[in-house]
């Protein structure tokens, strides 16, 4: 990793949570400028940002797939799951950087928005200090899903705490507990420690599920009439603030 | 209100943190299609959403400003406030009401995203039960300053709180002490406040102060070493999670 005045420029580049047309025009020049396109995926599975950013990519775009390693017999505690990792990350940045040191725009995919619990954060870490740097934000997964359930998150003086549904259950109902709004992201076989933990904060009345917002075949219904069955990769649990308080009046200020 | 199935469409529609690049393909197509663009204002301010937004208007497009009454001298917990703003909104809510009962299509302008935060959830608890509602989300202030930053704000098992800066101070410190990563939006004349929590929190050295975020004229500095002086209402206070942890090497999955 050199520095030089030569060197390229990397681009983390928010692709929005699911919708094509969700993507901003700025990511949509962004990639059209861009020399190289790198992109997480796990191998087998095709990449969910690819194939929204697709269409923008300019002609002759060199692809750069970072696939993640086979790592589903390890849990994610565990320390051999955190060097492969660790040394995964490391490879995929000396590649994005052989890129860059040739000159090269690199725009890396990231779903949502890059530095909201993203992959490209990894990269990012490693190579801002090198680089010139720029991060495209995009529409998070969390809005595509509240807004696809037509659903007021937060106003006022409302709390909004973001979960990450791999939190331990008594962690998830003590925080879910405190909050006068929410966001379960990492929802996944996590749903039915997520279930109990809203149940006893007092909020699995409340709580909405989306799957896939914005996508196709996406859709929202309450938590607590949905069934048992395990949940995808993109689906995440609501817990509304505000506009549950506006019906009883207590209305405040934007 | 009607609902008839002549009425027509109701769209919230995020124009995103600021710069004009950052509207989504979607919103951009939204405002091609609108027969009525209405937007909230203070009198005498123009309306950021609108200049942002503008571009994209068709030809023939009526304007609706919805001009904030003047409760400067009113404090917002104050009942004459409440029922002053309610009244306005209510108002608000009748004046896009008529364009809906024509027949129009109306988008209502939201910065960043509508539903985080936003005055157009006021017209969407009013209307989105009796009209076809639809909102197009966009990339929040929030993601545009930790953006314009450079700053990874969360990863892993990370809780982010989203707070208000109008909180009163024992409740800001309490919280900010709970989160692992913190944004505090509404900064404002609250800021002397803001710090005074952040420093009882133990996360003043953390903290960045982004102005005008993805604006003209934007920055970010380390809070600690920014002066006493206000700060406008473009201003957010950022305390990021996990690039500080990374660095110790506890770094989590994606
Ligand atoms: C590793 S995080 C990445 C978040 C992303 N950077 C963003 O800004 O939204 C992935 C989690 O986000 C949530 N998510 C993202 N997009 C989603 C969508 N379209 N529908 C439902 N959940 C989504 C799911 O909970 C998923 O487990
Ligand atoms: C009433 S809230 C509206 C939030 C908006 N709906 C969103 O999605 O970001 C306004 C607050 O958002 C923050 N904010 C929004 N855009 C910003 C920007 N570009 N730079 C700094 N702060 C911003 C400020 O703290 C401001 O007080």
């Amino acid at each position: 990793m050199s520095g030089t005045s030569s060197a390229g420029r990397l681009i983390g580049v928010g692709v929005g949570p699911g919708d094509p047309e969700l993507l901003t025009l700025k990511a949509a020049r962004a990639l059209g400028e861009a020399d190289v396109v790198a992109y997480f995926a796990k191998r087998g599975n095709g990449s969910h940002a690819r194939a929204i950013a697709h269409p923008h990519f300019r002609a002759g775009a060199v692809e750069l797939p970072l696939d993640y390693p086979v790592t589903t017999e390890l849990h994610r505690h565990d320390d051999g799951y955190r060097s492969q990792i660790t040394d995964f990350y490391d490879a995929s940045a000396r590649l994005v950087a052989e890129h860059l040191d040739a000159g090269r725009r690199v725009a890396v995919l990231s779903e949502g928005d890059p530095l909201f619990y993203g992959s490209y954060m990894h990269l990012h870490v490693r190579l801002a200090a090198h680089y010139a740097t720029e991060v495209i934000p995009g529409v998070t997964g969390m809005s595509g899903c509240w807004s696809q359930a037509g659903a007021p998150i937060a106003q006022g003086d409302d709390v909004l705490s973001v979960l990450p549904g791999t939190l331990d259950e008594a962690e998830l109902a003590r925080r879910l507990a405190e909050a006068d709004a929410a966001v379960i992201m990492k929802v996944g076989r996590n749903l039915p420690k997520i279930r109990r933990a809203l149940a006893t904060a007092g909020r699995l009345e409340r709580a909405l599920y989306v799957e896939r917002g914005t996508m196709q075949g996406g859709g929202c219904v309450p938590l607590a009439g949905r069934g048992e069955e395990a949940a995808p990769y993109f689906a995440i649990v609501l817990v509304p603030g505000w506009n549950m308080r506006a019906r009883s009046g207590a209305e405040a200020e934007g």
